[in-house]
């Protein structure tokens, strides 16, 4: 075998101490919420309603470079961290590439995904102001998962609102949130007063992440011991995420490797975000330079079809404005969309980065992803979730351009989970039942209409 | 934090390059496989018309103690392994327990268990052969995917008798298999002589393991270019996971610590004879001492309740007879035991180890096996799958001893997989439905009573 591992595993003492914000080394940086009443941006104090004290610090800093992770959280992360950053050897091999791919696997945990990055901080920091429980939102489960399983190690209360056809048609995600202790109820319900109302003007939806994002938060602010906590878009959320681009940096050094061109699926942007934190920062500081690609699906196209503008980031509008690109506030992708990467926004960094032209975006369709994750479970052996084979489906493009160029470049993606709970999806491919159904532009058009002006 | 990592990850440089032939240290040899005809001892003629060639020798061969790893297995190891040896610093806290307990993790792979370990070594010896294809059984589905996993990497045909039950109630395990390109078919099924045999005696019969074997082994000896593969119980099967105790033996010796007691779970005992071979190997020499408890369901109580006796390995009488503990061919558990650990035999190694009294063995009862699993899942962060958590309540049971003696002893046991496709057994956890039920001393009799003489 070659000199480079197959897995690369940084140590526990090399887990980093620190989390890093990019938004200090970005030269514009991403626009502030604002409040949709007054159009002014959300101060802490507003904030502080919805969110952890020591949260709305981290959201609203766009300055300071490092934020500490407290010793309880770093304690935390050496149950499932460092993360592996494996050389695929064998995909590169089935593949013919003369191109080298390296992945960072994040789905080594029961969340099954790299969401437990932020859960746990997110659960330390309600723990630590004293509070009774946190309130979410969670589509695929992924989320709501790694929220119950950090609030089961903080012993708060977990309640989670899931989109209930993914209630409905992922009964096991439910049985894992329920073992971890969290109280899950299918969204819209009427348990809250904005999930009444759109239950009483849509008596047959099968809800959407941004009518759970709104019964979370009203929960949340109308009951005391209560904040809401979001598992991406949010600035907060890139910051703690940051610790996967972190390590993978510090192990590509140790190598002796410089990654040519990176690349992350792009839902709301968490993995986005953290995966290319540091490699970001070089680049923005003119200290090296790296191709930087985002992935999103071609029926939730917000990067390549959207609109870069201020708009509500969850369906019943009581949650702040953010700029970002869009697809509107009431945009639902096709429901033969699998899994997540379903949010209609994108994250302020990542949307101010892509207006910047700091990173590149493609929109890929559904049939040639999971084409892409049967070909990486049997080549690489892990299942892929469906949200990573964006990535990968990107991934093996380049390589295959690689090949066809005759050039050996890096290609550096990230592997957000795995697939275990995607298995109907999977069932929908196996049986050769998959299609694409993309939005049109005369249906975007109306979505648009209604982003405020 | 302490001096020991939470993780203890070796290089994969140190996965280990031979099996440990744990049989070459026995004083007693296990009893051979017997001929059920002539009550002979099986020729490798003979066991060469259903195993692959090179598994036939490793099977008869009682004295060699080392087998090199092919430069292939070693390849497809580094996907995955060496796995970690875990200090549970999280769940002695939660017990208050002075005992330190440690694990290794076999689950961090899509099969989802060790599983791999051996059927990636059976699959290369069938593709050294110039096979087609193999065939087995699978119960909990484990042993399924991942041969099915290795099948797809050695491009081999993969053909997967399913016990009926499971079929039905875990379809996202057969979407595994499928996805990796295997053929399932639920079992007893109209494609064999025994299938259609057994559907005529037992119209409504939902299938076992024993019967499902008889249909595998049916297909590949008269099917041209097949062979029959297995997942537990065979020597060969002990002498490739051995993998797992050679790598926590090593793991163990850069800690600096020595176990006092070893815990494993034990169904066919694939797990439980790799876990422990170069400890049992030490133990048999007289160069050390540790307690090695197996544990198995009291539900399918084959060391505890079983006879030491020759009796078949599958319902339909065609495979050989092997020495063993056994609750009798017929033997089914109560429908309401969950998972795996359900065959009705035990290794020939293991039996006689156990005869010879070199270790012990408790059986548990499901609902605390659940309750511990709970408690581990929500301390430890990891979903056990419900097999491995026998070994886990038995470690729980070990902690609170060393509390009550106020002794620290050094606990370890495999924890051999996750739970992710187990979760409706967790639902009626959940739901505080399920119970326990044994089997009656009447009903065991009456059982025995079949085992041939």
């Amino acid at each position: 075998m070659p000199e480079i591992p197959y897995k690369t595993y940084l140590s526990e003492k090399e887990i980093p101490t620190a989390w890093f914000n990019l938004r200090a080394d970005m030269p514009v940086k991403p626009a502030p919420l604002l409040d949709p009443a007054t159009r002014k941006p959300c101060t802490a104090e507003q904030l502080g309603h919805v969110f952890c004290d020591d949260l709305v610090a981290q959201e609203l800093d766009d300055n300071r470079k490092w934020f500490d992770i407290p010793g309880e959280i770093v304690d935390f992360y050496k149950m499932y961290r460092p993360s592996p950053l494996i050389r695929a050897y064998f995909l590169e091999k089935a593949l013919g590439t003369p191109a080298h791919i390296y992945y960072k696997f994040e789905g080594n945990n029961t969340s099954g995904s790299h969401k437990l990055n932020s859960s746990i901080a997110q659960a330390y920091y309600a723990k630590k102001q004293g509070l009774k429980g946190v309130t979410t939102e969670t589509g695929a489960g992924q989320w709501g998962t790694a929220l119950s399983m950090a609030c089961a190690h903080f012993g708060l209360d977990c309640r989670v609102y899931m989109v209930k056809c993914s209630y409905e048609q992922k009964p096991f995600r439910r049985e894992v949130m329920r073992t971890y202790g969290a109280d899950v109820t299918p969204s819209p319900s009427d348990t809250t007063e904005v999930g009444r109302r759109i239950l009483a003007e849509h008596p047959g939806t099968t809800g959407s992440l941004g009518c759970a994002i709104s019964e979370a938060v009203e929960y949340a602010v109308t009951h005391e011991g209560y904040r809401y906590v979001l598992g991406s878009v949010l600035n907060q959320v890139l910051l703690h995420q940051s610790i996967i681009g972190l390590e993978a940096h510090t192990a590509f050094k140790k190598l002796g490797v410089k990654p040519d061109v990176i690349i992350g699926c792009a839902g709301g942007g968490s993995n986005l975000g953290g995966l290319i934190a540091p490699f970001m920062g070089e680049k923005l500081r003119g200290e090296a330079d790296y191709r930087i690609v985002a992935v999103e699906p071609a029926s939730c196209p917000s990067f390549t079809r959207g609109k870069f503008a201020y708009d509500f980031c969850d369906t019943g509008r009581i949650c702040p404005l953010a700029k970002m690109y869009t697809l509107g506030a009431d945009f639902i992708p096709s429901a033969n969309h699998a899994g997540g990467l379903r949010f209609h926004g994108m994250s302020s960094i990542l949307s101010q980065l892509y207006h910047d032209r700091m990173m590149e975006a493609v929109a890929v369709e559904q049939t040639s992803v999971f084409e892409a994750a049967e070909f990486f479970a049997r080549t690489e052996g892990t299942l892929p979730a469906p949200e990573s084979s964006h990535a990968i489906r990107a991934a093996i493009d380049e390589a295959l351009r690689c090949k066809k160029e005759g050039i050996e470049e890096n290609i550096f993606f990230g592997l957000t989970g795995t697939g275990y709970f995607d298995l109907m999806a999977y069932a929908t491919y196996n049986d050769r039942k998959m299609s694409d159904q993309l939005p049109t532009d005369a249906e975007l058009n109306a979505s648009f209409e209604k982003i405020p002006q």
